[in-house]
């Protein structure tokens, strides 16, 4: 363990803690600006109005502090939410104004709650790993202290010593253990609960210069969980196989992959993202010589960079893993966080248009910074990248692809697993154009903080449906999820990286294999990203192979957005619907139609919002296309009712090869349908096998395209050579995209 | 018939035509006007640039003039579709620019059109009841000529005199009579259609100075409709009992209510409005002395008006009858009628806003004079009105009553049926939130143009669900369509108007009746939007009865949009799916859950795109609420999977009393939900009989409301008295609602 070798460090750095506030998020010299630059910068001024009508707006209505009792939803639970918030933000105020009205508000509500708090036992709700005192769970408690901190420290200067001997006392400290020492299993964990923990207790004590506060949230706790808590709600390990540390440094170097990406996903990171930040910056502020931002090669500013680019256009996060669609950059989390990357992280202008569009700025010196620039016309356009952003500590444990060109957006997924958190969707995938979804993951079954849902937390549809594999854009065998859908085996191993090549804008690729999701079974799957001269948008490659036994049973499902147009094969409709199966979320789909696939190849086309796409999938003897429903076995109506098709097969070692085109348009207020239908004349298989994929594909104007890949060799100046019937084929490293003759 | 009487008029006016082009619909002045300002009225000068764009695009592509083979959506057809828009543009880029390859190409197109235009037949498309040449039906010949015209009177003067000769012979003159006596049973009707062959016929007998063609556009021939033809594809009367009249002054007469209502519905008069309004504005250019646009009061200008205002608040018009979600202010149709409104109908100011959110004006003088006052920064907000517009010629034939307040939006259908467009929604209605459909109107089963859908015509799933009463939100009776399915007898009759009252912005009433829908049996619709000083938006009151035979069998289906959040009742869902029925729409419908009502009353919660919404109802015992989707036996997919909600009952006399409340909010990206459940504690019905209803209502923070209303007496001094239990209610007027003591 660590604790031994950092102790003196600690105790080095806490004497210089300077007791003059504000000095943890926001600090004298950045309140003097603050006050001198109102009315220039228009962002920081709107974001000022807004927050001072909210808050004088909760001052009119009265302080409330109740007695804790409900659910997330429920009345006492966002009561103390909205609490914490509107002292943050009055103590911001108070600085900026001096109107002595906000400081007099937060010092009277941290009264109400140093009054009540000696009096609280375990919060009634029961059904937490760890649960709070003023909400069902110790993560609200630390979200309410990670705020009521800064709020805290905007007024510690201005209340009488007897007011913050009793604060610090009655109320802040016995906070700080509760979520600490009292709950390890909350605490000590390297997960995004106890960063919130760490930040919470790490920044009291920062404000209450009380120095062993600080070193449990660096350096975490030198205690033993209790026994019997070896899993968190979700199904999350409370102590990673081999995690030999804890509190906030083990955070940041085990949370995010060197690339910055978050094993949760960005969905979660996003939520983790501002605990690590806000924290960071009064680590910035208070212990400049930590040099916090600049750790592990100035990690916390690449994981804002990519989390901006695990997003579609309209800046909305790629859902995988547990995640709420429609969270987006505009979350409050981003506005601190893209401020402060900004701020600190050499003022990239493209940052200034997020910011921009977020429409607000945090009321801090990274704000103002911003807007500052945003008024002197500095903003540039964000311009998304192709890259590839590895998962694991140290970076080696799988990654996800994100390919972009012109509006299209793919994303595949071979990262690890993400813990209670994570899907079972290994090498699946997302497509956009611009921000309309595609081919769409579910992400999960859950509406966050509604009561009418289950309190607001995840449903049980989140595990039925949710995370099985038949939920999302991959292959499904033998009906059974990844891993038989146990968390612990999928945990043990991530996907494995092959190839990722986005150099040549026009032919970009991403090629991983799986080879742990079934026993005896090896998949991989390569997608490329091809401009063709003759299409108006790029086009899609997808080659799933698997390497399986005879008579193994395929479904490889694809989640389209939007109205089916028509197919080139004949579907039946049932009369009567059932579910598809009894588990694995099999019993959560309603089988549509189904067809026999027949002719050269299977094609269909839908539209969703303003353009219509087209799948065309080569097919073997044997195999149908189902048109399945979500919503089966939902007797609460949790699902959304949304279409998917299914190609399933039998057979051993094979290949699924589809292309995706995006193409047209069509408005209903002009109702003239422009290049409805796809340009696809033709698609087969030339060589298959566990060595090489080639593909041909024609277009209507008559064009001829192959595209070949090699599945085992990733060097780029290999050569190869394949025997297509009786001519052979040859090229140099691990792709040949090619036209060929008519 | 008026033929004889009206001749001696047209020879009059006919010996004034200039033959000083352009005179049509752009005159020497006004382009003159044109290139003065150009440059001075940005959204003028955009549309210019698009324009030009355009046309350039299409001069570089060339000229294709093919013969005619395909159905909507098919080539031949979108090519000549695309080719007299751009000849229309290409008119007006001549007269602006005087740039003559604008002028060649409309030439060299017109050409091409007069070499092919004798050796056609009919249109290969056999399944139009007036086939046309270029396109399988006359009405988009019709449309056809209609822009040609336009093109055709911009180079009229520039051409030699010779090549005027050969197209007025070979083209122009032998295509008029085409579709105008050579498709009487097109040309002479009292319908959309025809409105576009007169208007055609008439603009290039204007254009050409051809007396006879005007007098067939204004008063119609004096022809037999062949006998056998005396219905059109959509089923629509070819003739319209007792019509005596037909030509476009026919169709003012008859299409348009006096308060500007088209029978068919916004989404047709918008259609309609482009041939009625640009014939209009020839008229007015070469007959002004027939002061065309103040016929019956300005109905012109009242039409336009009559159809912003049936738009939810995104100028999307509310999809009655057969209508395609969507379609909008936006359209050409409207870009052309609201700068027409505004520059002959007396500048409001308010369209101004309308204009600019179309981002386009038509390149005439309107809209050069609606850019102009726009950059003159006299735009002002557009205000919706509460309004019922009248139904039939005179205006006593039902109507539709619209009312407003704050975001919301109801409005309720008690017009004539609509013809062959019409749905079977007598008593139906729709409710909007600014521009989020909180209760839907399915609209129609079309993809309008959409070659995938069987041509981009009517499905064959309009019939058997989009129209039937089932698919609407209105009170269905033993699970048969009103007037059992029939559009002959539903155009025979009208819904009753018994009271619409707007006056007092806090209490707004529409009431009406529907005699004539099922036999024997009456019903009445009453609804109200109210203010309630405690809740935060309008809270809607629908109190549904019917007067009928014990043992009736009533099913009340309301489509509500979104997800289901909760419900007080129990219900149980289906682990199999079945449709509800065989015919009248039940067919296409899936009953995914069921609950026997328990309880005190029914109140179900839903979560649409940003806010949440309670329908609240009374029942009595055995009623059934059932949960439904659409989808079943489409083989096609040509059906949206939206949900539904019917209150089933059986009894006699009955009532049906619900609440619809628009509450709270919840955005994905701040994950707080503001009340999302309902306010309303308690909704009972305190008297129902043929000649009152009263119902009281409780809110959660212990208010009572009463809302009592006659049946049968509209007068507002008239005094009631209804004994309820033991104490006796009284009031003036027809309705009384008040607050009483809790």
């Amino acid at each position: 363990m660590r604790f031994i070798t950092t102790i003196s460090l600690v105790v080095v750095f806490m004497s210089s803690y300077a007791q003059n506030h504000p000095n943890l998020i926001l600090t004298k010299k950045g309140v003097q600006s603050m006050r001198a630059e109102l009315g220039r910068a228009p962002l920081f001024d709107e974001t000022f109005q807004t927050v001072k009508v909210q808050v004088d707006d909760e001052i009119e209505q009265g302080i409330d502090v109740p007695v804790p009792k409900d659910m997330a939803g429920g009345y006492t639970h966002e009561r103390h939410k909205a609490n914490f918030f509107a002292m943050q933000k009055a103590g911001v105020l108070f600085q900026i104004t001096q109107d002595v009205k906000y400081a007099e508000y937060i010092r009277d509500m941290l009264l109400a709650y140093a009054e009540i708090y000696p009096t609280l036992g375990k919060h009634p709700e029961e059904r937490s790993y760890a649960r709070g005192k003023f909400f069902w769970q110790c993560l609200n408690d630390a979200n309410w202290l990670v705020y009521t901190s800064q709020a805290y420290d905007c007024i510690y200067d201005w209340l009488d010593k007897k007011t913050v001997k009793r604060l610090n006392e009655d109320l802040f400290r016995p906070y700080a253990e509760y979520i600490s020492i009292e709950n390890p299993q909350f605490f000590n964990r390297i997960h995004n609960h106890s960063t919130w923990g760490n930040a919470a207790v790490g920044m009291i004590g920062l404000v209450m210069g009380d120095e062993e506060l600080v070193k449990w949230a660096l350096y975490g706790l030198d205690v033993k969980v209790p026994g019997d808590i070896v899993r968190d709600n979700d199904g999350g390990a409370i102590r990673l196989e081999g995690q030999d540390e804890a509190g906030f440094f083990a955070q940041l170097n085990h949370a995010f992959s060197p690339d910055g990406y978050y094993t949760e996903g960005p969905y979660y990171q996003r939520y983790a993202m501002y605990p690590f930040l806000i924290f960071a910056q009064g680590l910035t502020n208070m212990e400049p010589e930590l040099e916090i931002l600049k750790y592990r090669n100035g990690l916390l500013i690449k994981a804002v960079d990519a989390l901006i680019n695990q997003t579609n256009t309209a800046g909305e996060f790629f859902p995988i893993n547990d995640a709420q669609k429609g969270m987006s950059l505009s979350s409050r989390e981003l506005v601190n966080a893209v401020s402060m990357a900004y701020f600190y992280g050499g003022n990239d202008p493209q940052l200034l248009s997020i910011i921009k569009n977020q429409g607000r700025v945090p009321l801090n010196d990274s704000g103002l910074g911003a807007a500052k620039a945003i008024a002197e016309g500095k903003a540039k356009p964000y311009q998304y990248k192709s890259m590839e952003l590895t998962d694991g500590a140290n970076g080696d444990e799988g990654a996800i692809g994100i390919i972009r060109n012109g509006d299209i957006t793919l994303m595949m997924k071979y990262a690890k697993h993400g813990m209670g958190h994570g899907h079972f969707d290994r090498l699946g995938f997302l497509l956009y154009n611009g921000a309309d979804e595609v081919i769409q993951d579910y992400g999960s079954a859950r509406w966050v903080n509604i009561d009418h849902k289950d309190g607001g937390g995840y449903l049980k549809e989140n595990s039925s449906w949710a995370k099985e594999t038949i939920a999302h854009n991959t292959l499904v065998i033998d009906k059974d999820s990844h891993f038989d859908g146990n968390v612990k085996d999928a945990d043990k191993t991530s996907g494995t990286p092959y190839y990722f090549n986005a150099e040549n804008s026009q032919v970009q690729i991403v090629s991983a294999k799986e080879l742990n999701a079934y026993p005896d079974i090896s998949m991989q799957r390569t997608m490329a990203v091809l401009d063709i001269d003759e299409l108006e948008n790029p086009l899609i490659v997808d080659l799933f192979s698997a390497q399986a036994p005879t008579g193994t049973r395929y479904d490889l499902p694809m989640y389209y957005m939007g109205e089916l147009m028509s197919s080139n094969q004949k579907f039946q409709t049932n009369n009567e619907l059932a579910p598809m199966g009894k588990e694995s979320g099999y019993q959560h789909l309603w089988l549509e139609g189904q067809a026999d696939l027949n002719g050269e190849m299977f094609s269909m086309t839908w539209f969703n919002k303003k353009n219509f796409y087209t799948v065309t999938s080569t097919f073997q003897e044997g195999d149908k296309a189902l048109l399945t429903r979500i919503g089966a076995n939902d007797p609460n109506f949790n699902l959304r009712r949304d279409p998917g098709l299914i190609q399933r097969r039998t057979g051993g070692n094979t290949l699924f090869a589809s292309l995706y085109e995006t193409h047209g348009m069509y408005s209903y207020s002009d109702e003239i349908p422009i290049n409805s239908f796809t340009s696809i004349s033709g698609l087969k298989v030339l060589h298959q096998s566990d060595k090489y994929v080639i593909i041909q594909f024609g277009l209507k104007t008559g064009e001829k395209y192959q595209f070949a890949f090699s599945l085992v060799n990733d060097s780029e100046v290999a050569k190869h050579t394949v025997q297509i019937d009786n001519s052979s084929m040859t090229w140099t490293g691990v792709y040949d995209f090619k036209k060929i003759d008519k």
